[in-house]
C-alpha cells in the first residue's frame, strides 16, 4: 500500500472532531498528523476524550501560529465554530495551496453570499473562496466533489431532509408548496459547549420543539431544494430535541403531484439510491428508527401512505455525527482523494 | 367534612391504575375501597408497585365473582384492556345502577358503534350503554359530564390534539383539509404489558415513528373534530415514541382561514382557556416542553408563526398519564360528584 | 386557619430552589413572599422555570441591597452557593433577629470550624453563628431542630448514608472500621451550573465513579458517625453518577458486631423508624429502588444477608432533591414553626 | 488471502447474537454461513434486527433438524439460553467433531459439575464435554484457549471483576477475605426476553441493586479467584442495574497485603497488562467511565487510594456485549483459529 496521507483535524475537542478521530484511527489510507483545540491546547487528546487513551495521537495545539507549510498536510478537516472558519481556511490555502479542505461548519454552504449575510448577520469573510466551494452531499453532488479542493460538508438536519426529498423534487413528483418537515435530533447536534439548556437534568425525560418558524438550517434547504426544482422552494421545518445522544429522524409530509401515488414516490427513491452504499430504502410501508443507523454512515428512508388520498409520509433516519457530519466528511475526503468511497466508514450500526 | 366517597380502581396493576392510586391517596373526598388486577390477584399493591409500600391499601382482587352490591361503591374507575371493559361495565350497572363509572379505555369513546366496529374489528358489546356514555374531555364537554353516570375518558394522543385544535375549529379559524399533527409520546403510553419492542434496551437512545398512516386514535379525532366543525374532518396524524417515561407533545401545522393570522389563532386559544385551571396558553411565539407538565394535570399550549405566510405551528404538551389519562379521569369524577374540579389533581409539575 | 407565614427562597433559580417552590406552592401554611437569584434578577420565575407559568410568584430579585426589615419574613430558605451563605445569613440575622433560617448549603453543617477550614480550604466566616446552628436531620436531631433558629440542612449523600447507618452505630451493632458505602446519585445532585461534564451527551448512556477516595461529604459523615458512636469513625465512601435526574442509592457493606446477624440489624432499623412518616424499612431481604421514592420525601431502607457469614448489605434510597434537600428543608421548617411535620411534603412518589 | 472460514451463530435473535453479527460482518477472515433462532425461524435477520437491512445474511433457521454435516462449519458461536446449550453442543460435536465451538452461555464455565448442579439446580447434561472445555478469558488463559476446541466464554460481570482482581490475587498483593465488588450493569445484560421489569418505563430514571447476597455469577468468581489464589476465596458481590444500554462498571474495595500500597497495586496491574491490546490501565488515581469503552472490546482499569490507610479502590469498565460477551468470543475464535488476536474487534469506542 502507498504511504499514508497526512490529515489534520481542526477543532478536535468537539464531538464532530472526536468522531472524525474515531473513524480516522481505523482508516487504511490516513495518518492523523495534526489535532487542534483552543482551550485545550497543550493537552493530550486522552484528557479531553478518554476513550482515546489506548491510542497514540498528536498533542492538541492551538491554531494561532501554526506552521502550515511545515505541517505539510494533504487534507484538513475543519470542525471549527461558525465564522472563525472563513478566516482559517483563507490562511491555510494561502500557505499550502495544494491542501484539500473539508469544512464541517456552515461557513461555505451557501453559494449566495448575500443569503449568508442575511441568515448569519454579517458579511461573508472569504467570498472568493466561496466561489470554489462545493456543497458536499455525496449522493447529489458526487461529480463536483471529486474535483473540489474545498468542500462544504452539509448540516445534519438538512442532510436528513435532502436525501429523502431531493430525488422526489428532481423527479417533479411532489407538490412544492406543501412540504412539511418535522425533524427530531439527538443532543450531540447541539455540540459540546457548556450551556444550561443542554445539561442532562434539563434534557432527560422530556421533549420539545425549538427555533419554531425560524431556524438557520432553512437557508441551506432553500438553496438545495430550489436548485433541484429549478424554481424557488420554501418548506415548513420544525426541529425538536430528543433525550438521546445521536440520531436525527425527519417525518416529512408531502402530496404527490399529478396523481403520483405514495407507491410511486417510493419507487423513485428506491431507484435513485439503488447503487448507493450509504442510503437504504426500506420496503414500502416500513419506516426507520434512528437506533438502527447509530454509529454508522447509513441513512434509512421509508415511505408510507397517508390515509388522506394523494398524501404520503416519508421518514428518514441517520446518525447526526456520522452521515450528518464526520462520516459524510470522510466520504467527501475519499471522493476528493480518489479512494474507495466507503474506506474507513463502513462500520455496522451499534444496536442496542 | 362529609364522609368520604368509596371508589374502586379496576385494573390497578397497570400504569393508569397506579397513577389513579397515586392521586386518590391524597384526594380529600375519597376512600380507595377496591383495587382489582387479574394476574396479580391476591397480592398486596406494594408487590406490584413498591412505591405504595408505606400506605395502607386494599389487597388486589380478581374481577370474576366480585360482589358489586356488597362493595357498594360510589364511583368506579375502569382501567381495563380494550373490549373487556364493555362487558364489565354492563355487569356493574346491572348490579349497582347508582354507581358512576369513569372508563379509561377506548371502549365507549366512539358514539357511532359502526365506527367502533370498523376501527376495532368487532361489534360493540354494549350498544345501549354507549348511548348514555359522555365523552369526557372536561374543557369541551363539561356540562354533559356533570350529569353523566358513564364517562368515556379520552385518549392521551387525542387530548393533546383536541385541546389545541378544537377551539380553532369551532371558531372556523383554520383550513380543515390541511391539518397535520405530528405527535410524540413517552413510553408509558404503551402500557405495562411485557413486549420486546418496549424493553429498555430496544427503546433507549433512539426515536421512531410507528403506525404511520393508520393509527386507531384517528377515529376519536375524526368524531370530535367533525362535531366541532359541523362537517366531516380528516386529519393527518403520525405518532412517534420518545425515550422518556411520560409526556406527549403535538406539533400541529395549520393554515389560517380567510386571512386569520397566527397571532389571531393565539388570541382565540388564550380567550377560550382564560378561566381553565388545567390549560395554560403560553405567550405568542413560545412553545412548551413535556418536562414542564410532568406529573401534573396541566396542558401547555404555544402558537408560533411559520415563515410561510398564513401558516402557524401550534404545539401542545401534557403528561399522558395525568391529563392524558388518570388526572383527566379524576377531573371527570370531581365534575360528576359535584366536587371542586381541581380536588386531588393540583400537583405542581416535577422538573427536573 | 391562621394567616400564612411569609417565607423567602434565596437562590431560587437552582434545582433545590425550584423544588422548594414546587412544594411551598401547595403548603397550607405558607406564602412565598421573596425569591432571589443573581444572574436572573429581574426575570419572572416562569422564565427560569417554565413549569411555574400558571402560578403567580414574586419576580426574582438580587440579594444585594435587599431590605430585610421591610421584607419581614418569618422563615428563609437559603439555597446559595457554598461560602456566600455564611455572609448572607449574618446579614439576615443582623437585620431581622427573629427570622428563622434553613440553610441548604454545606456552610453550617460542620460544628468544628477547624474541620470546615480543612475540608473547604478557607476560614469559616461566621464562627459565632456556627455555634447556634443545629444539624437538621429530623429523624436524628428532631428535638434540637424544634428549638433552633438556624438549621443546617444535611447533604443528600450523607442523608442517604446516615439514615441507614446511624441507628446501627448507636446500637453498637456493627463493626466501625469496616464500613464501605458505595453511593450512586442522579445528575441533579450536581446542580444547574453549566459544566461540560454535566451535558446530556456526556452523561447519557454511561456510568462512572468520581472523587474516588476524597469527597467533601466525608467530613459530614465523620462528624455524625463519630457523634453516634462516641468515638472517631472513618468510613470508605465512593460516589458515582447515574444517568437519571433524581435519586440516590447507597449500597452499604457492614459486619455485625459481637455476632449480630443481618436479621438483627434489620430489626434495629425497623424499630428505630417504626413511627417515622418519612422512613420506610422494607421486609428483610428486599432492597429499594430510587424510582420508588421519586418526587417524594420518603427514604426506603432494605437489609439483606451477605453470603459471607456475619456480613450484611444495607441499601437505602431517597430523592436527592426532596429528602436529600428541599423536602428535608421543609420538614425542618415544619418542626421549627411547630406545624405538622408532614405539611406540604406528603406527595406520593411518581412512578413510572 | 486464504478462503474464509464458515461460521455459525446459534441464537442470533438475542443481543449477543446480533453483536456477533455486527462484528463478524467486518471480520476479514470469516463468512457468516448460518444463523439460528427458534421463535423467529424463517424470518430474515433484518426483521429481527433492522440495522442489518443493508447486508446479505442467511435466513434464520431453527436448530431442530439442522444438517450439521452439510453445514460444514469451521466454528460455531453458541448464544443459546442456559441448559439448552449442553445438549446442542453434544449434538454438534457428535456430527462434526472437527468443528470448534465458543459457548457464550454459563453452561460450561464451571469445571466442577457438582458446583454447577448446586448453583443451577440440576445435573450437568454433558459432563464429558465439560472436561474438555476451556474457560475463555484470553488475558488469563490464552495458552489453553489456543489449543481448545470448546471454549466457555466468561460472564460479563465476572470478566469485569477478574481482569482487575486476578493479577492482584496471583501476586498475593491483597487480603483475600475482605474483597467487596460493587458492580453496575447496563440493561442489555438482562437479555432480550420480554419481561415487565425490563420495560423502558420500569427502568428509566431509576437505579437499584438486585439479587443482593445470592447471584449466580458468584460461582464463576469463586472458581477463578480460588484458582488464582491457590486456596478458596469467597468475595462479596452486589450487582446493580443502570438505566443505560451497555456497560459494566465494577467498584472494588481491597486492602493491600503485607503493607502493599495502592500505588504498588497499580504497578502490578500496569505491568501485567503492558502488552495486552484490550486492557488499558489508566494513570494512578484516574478511574474509568463505561462510556469510554462503549462498542469496543477494551477494558479500562483504574486504581485510587482510599483515605483509610492500606485500602485501595479499583475500578474497571467494559462493554458487557463486547469484552463481556461477543467481542471476547471473537477474540477466542481468533486465538483458536490462529488468526491475529485483534481481527474484527479493533473498533474504537463510540462516545458520545
Amino acid at each position: 500500500m502507498a504511504s499514508k496521507a497526512k490529515v489534520g483535524v481542526l477543532g478536535a475537542s468537539g464531538y464532530t472532531g472526536s468522531e472524525l478521530v474515531r473513524m480516522l484511527l481505523r482508516h487504511p489510507r490516513v495518518e492523523i498528523a495534526l489535532l487542534t483545540a483552543e482551550r485545550s491546547a497543550g493537552k493530550a487528546m486522552r484528557e479531553v476524550f478518554p476513550q482515546f487513551s489506548p491510542f497514540p495521537l498528536p498533542t492538541l495545539v492551538a491554531l494561532d501560529g501554526l506552521d502550515w507549510v511545515g505541517a505539510n498536510l494533504d487534507l484538513i478537516f475543519c470542525a471549527l465554530p461558525h465564522a472563525t472558519t472563513q478566516k482559517v481556511i483563507k490562511t491555510i490555502f494561502a500557505a499550502t495551496p495544494n491542501a484539500k479542505v473539508v469544512d464541517l461548519s456552515a461557513d461555505f454552504r451557501l453559494a449566495d453570499t448575500a443569503a449568508y449575510a442575511k441568515w448569519y448577520g454579517h458579511e461573508h469573510l472569504a467570498p472568493d473562496l466561496q466561489k470554489q466551494a462545493v456543497y458536499g452531499l455525496a449522493e447529489i453532488h458526487r461529480r463536483e466533489i471529486k474535483k473540489a479542493h474545498l468542500v462544504a460538508n452539509p448540516g445534519c438536519y438538512t442532510t436528513c431532509a435532502q436525501l429523502p426529498l431531493t430525488p422526489l423534487i428532481k423527479a417533479k413528483a411532489i407538490e412544492l408548496d406543501e412540504i412539511v418537515i418535522d425533524a427530531k435530533s439527538g443532543m450531540t447536534g447541539a455540540g459540546r459547549a457548556a450551556k444550561e439548556a443542554m445539561l442532562f437534568s434539563e434534557v432527560s425525560e422530556g421533549f420539545n420543539a425549538y427555533g419554531v418558524g425560524h431556524h438557520r438550517h432553512m437557508a441551506e434547504l432553500d438553496q438545495e431544494f430550489s436548485l433541484a426544482a429549478g424554481r424557488e422552494v420554501t418548506v415548513t421545518f420544525t426541529p425538536h430535541l430528543v433525550p438521546m445522544n445521536r440520531g436525527i429522524l425527519s417525518t416529512i409530509y408531502v402530496r404527490g403531484r399529478r396523481g403520483k401515488t405514495p407507491e410511486e414516490l417510493h419507487a423513485i427513491l428506491l431507484d435513485f439510491y439503488a447503487k448507493e452504499p450509504f442510503v437504504h430504502v426500506l420496503p414500502f410501508g416500513e419506516t426507520p428508527h434512528t437506533r438502527h443507523v447509530r454509529g454508522s454512515n447509513m441513512t434509512f428512508i421509508g415511505v408510507a401512505k397517508d390515509r388522506i388520498p394523494g398524501r404520503a409520509i416519508v421518514v428518514a433516519a441517520l446518525d447526526n455525527l456520522v452521515k450528518g457530519a464526520s462520516g459524510q466528511a470522510i466520504q467527501n475526503m475519499n471522493l476528493m482523494m480518489g479512494w474507495p468511497e466507503t474506506a474507513g466508514i463502513d462500520q455496522v450500526a451499534l444496536f442496542p
